[in-house]
């Protein structure tokens, strides 16, 4: 009998980690053992990328320090920014994956895979990519990148690069909270890819290549943009159950932003999320989007026999669209967010590493025999 | 209790494949059914890269049209030449992960996943990726790229881009067998990546993209460089054994270039480098390098307990050396030739896709308490 086959590794357990703990019955999210909901409310992104890469709550004296290096390091070698206007036609996930990639030949530390040249790669990526994303949308617009402001906190800065204003508090506490959210998520499709890259013992700036390649597809990283495509389609909150209905009638079409691979009940993050949609729709005088999402999550709720409840992605989008982000940046925003997460996933898959390669189960023809050429 | 880790997912059947299969029990090596050892002898590059493309060998004229394709897109948009030129300075491998990053700016096809466009799309890499790494060594040592020559097959004008020389037969053949043997392996760890970045929809780019950085890790394609380092270590032959023997008392030296996850004995595509390190170093009036790698080979076989024999990089090294070629393109080398199994990879994963996404457990604390900053 052949051995069972474990597509998408399922029920497989990789490896250990001290990152982050997923309850998926229970709908529990810990980074290093602090609840999503205490950091979603109390922290910044800056102190949450402090604690997953370094692996505790920062001090004030340590949380400044680590601060200012990341704003000491936002800046891009001018390649890396004439690389990004190259190709700065294509998908702004394909420029990301392009303009990391570039980053490599510039780091000191690219080679050096010790602990601390890891940790500081880290830091150089975590202030970097934000840059690389917003210079990008300044190049394909014909306009020139914005220099950093080492006044701003980085989710501050982020808005003020892409649109060279400074941006209001609420705008820049939703984008922060967004980023919180998505650091880290256990072996998710992206941060296995790190590991998997990082297992051959390849490099860090690799690593991180591979899991923005991964992170790109709809399946991850691109349901927020999915979400808010079918929310400006509906129009109408009157309209949302309607074409929820005509969805459900055609199976193939499948309503973005529900399920998850983990999660059992309503993903932790989503209701932060969702608090965020609700305030900036009313607060912007656009209350329409929340409540065509929130009509729409209603009405799968009649459809919900498997436990299909929205993930942190449903919410997202008109968050984004709220604050006049263009959709195809949705999935780059979470990028921004998800570059900690990633290098822990490496730092770990270093710990204690062995190559990553599992087995295929043969099923084509046995045996055959060569015929040269001129007799097939 | 917890379950049980599964480290490097080394027992783990992920899927089937229709695409190689190996017996690492009994050494043999099949692609789409042929043994290695035929196509090894009878066969050409551009006839395995069909064969593993499209699925059968070629008649005369499917092989025609196809070898005609390959000629007519092998050169490089004038913008990745250009990346390239930016970032020059690095290792080659990751000048060609930034350089496919790049190119997939200019392929008409990047976001269809379609079956032919990712046939075209494989076409197109295959015929394109000798290009950029011998544009690279051109651009590295001050000089111009050369245009590829359409009366040549891709390992002559692979040859012939690097030196601007046209290659002897001798040469020809032996990187033309050096791509067949490397075509195709399985779940290999490059490919695994590929399949796992392919498998959240993500597009062929970006899966071949990860494919590269995942090579480069001297747990997967570095062996070859490490062993013809070892090699000039060495010197001459006389002093192989005590220069084994010393590896083998210090236990944290490894000897590069034997052992094989998948394999207990000898790689079958190990015989046919080994000839041709022979035949070669014997040719060019160099046969201590042959003569040195044998002397390794037959000291390590006192310490064979437990079955470990020389795999294919173990003798590639030699010949790349002696064909002139820089040690640190070795591993690109390697990649030129892996492309067509890469592509496969991920037309397989696509074809009954599920997201790939193990988990992890969960081994830090649990449940602490947010402490506000100020009170750390």
């Amino acid at each position: 009998m052949p051995e069972a086959l474990n597509k998408g590794l399922r029920n497989v357990v990789l490896d250990t980690t001290e990152s982050s703990f997923i309850d998926g019955e229970l709908g529990i999210l810990l980074y290093r053992g602090y609840n999503i909901h205490d950091l979603a409310a109390n922290s910044t992104f800056e102190e949450v990328s402090y604690l997953l890469l370094h692996g505790s709550l920062p001090t004030q004296e340590e949380l400044g320090a680590f601060d200012k290096r990341l704003r000491g390091q936002r800046a891009l070698p001018s390649e890396v920014l004439r690389t990004i206007g190259l190709v700065a036609k294509s998908h702004p996930m394909d420029v990301l994956r392009t303009a990391v990639s570039a980053l490599s030949a510039f780091d000191p530390d690219t080679e050096d895979e010790s602990t601390e040249a890891l940790l500081r790669k880290s830091e150089r990526l975590t202030a970097s990519v934000p840059t690389i994303v917003a210079a990008h949308e300044r190049i394909r617009k014909g306009l020139d990148p914005v220099d950093a402001r080492a006044d701003l906190g980085l989710a501050a800065n982020f808005l003020y690069m892409l649109t060279g204003k400074e941006p209001g508090d609420e705008a820049v506490k939703a984008i922060d909270l967004d980023f919180i959210l998505h650091a880290e998520h256990g072996a998710n499709a992206s941060a296995f890819c790190a590991r998997v890259t990082a297992s051959t013992l390849s490099d860090l700036h690799s690593a991180v290549v591979s899991a923005i390649g991964t992170l790109k597809g709809p399946l991850h990283g691109g349901a927020a943009e999915a979400v808010m495509t079918m929310a400006l389609e509906i129009g109408e909150p009157e309209r949302a159950s309607e074409y929820v209905k005509a969805r459900q009638r055609n199976r193939e079409s499948r309503i973005m932003g529900f399920g998850h691979r983990v999660y059992r009940v309503e993903d932790p993050r989503a209701r932060h999320m969702r608090e965020k949609s609700r305030a900036l729709s009313e607060s912007m005088g656009q209350a329409k989007w929340y409540q065509i999402l929130e009509a729409v999550e209603k009405e799968m709720s009649r459809y919900q026999r498997h436990g299909i409840y929205v993930n942190v992605d449903f919410f997202a989008g008109s968050v984004y669209y709220l604050l006049g982000i263009p959709e195809d940046l949705f999935v780059p925003i979470f990028a921004i967010g998800r570059v900690p997460g990633w290098c822990v996933a490496v730092m770990e898959q270093l710990q204690n590493n062995l190559l990553i390669r599992p087995l295929l189960r043969y099923e084509g023809p046995m045996d055959l025999k060569y015929v040269p050429i001129d007799e097939r």
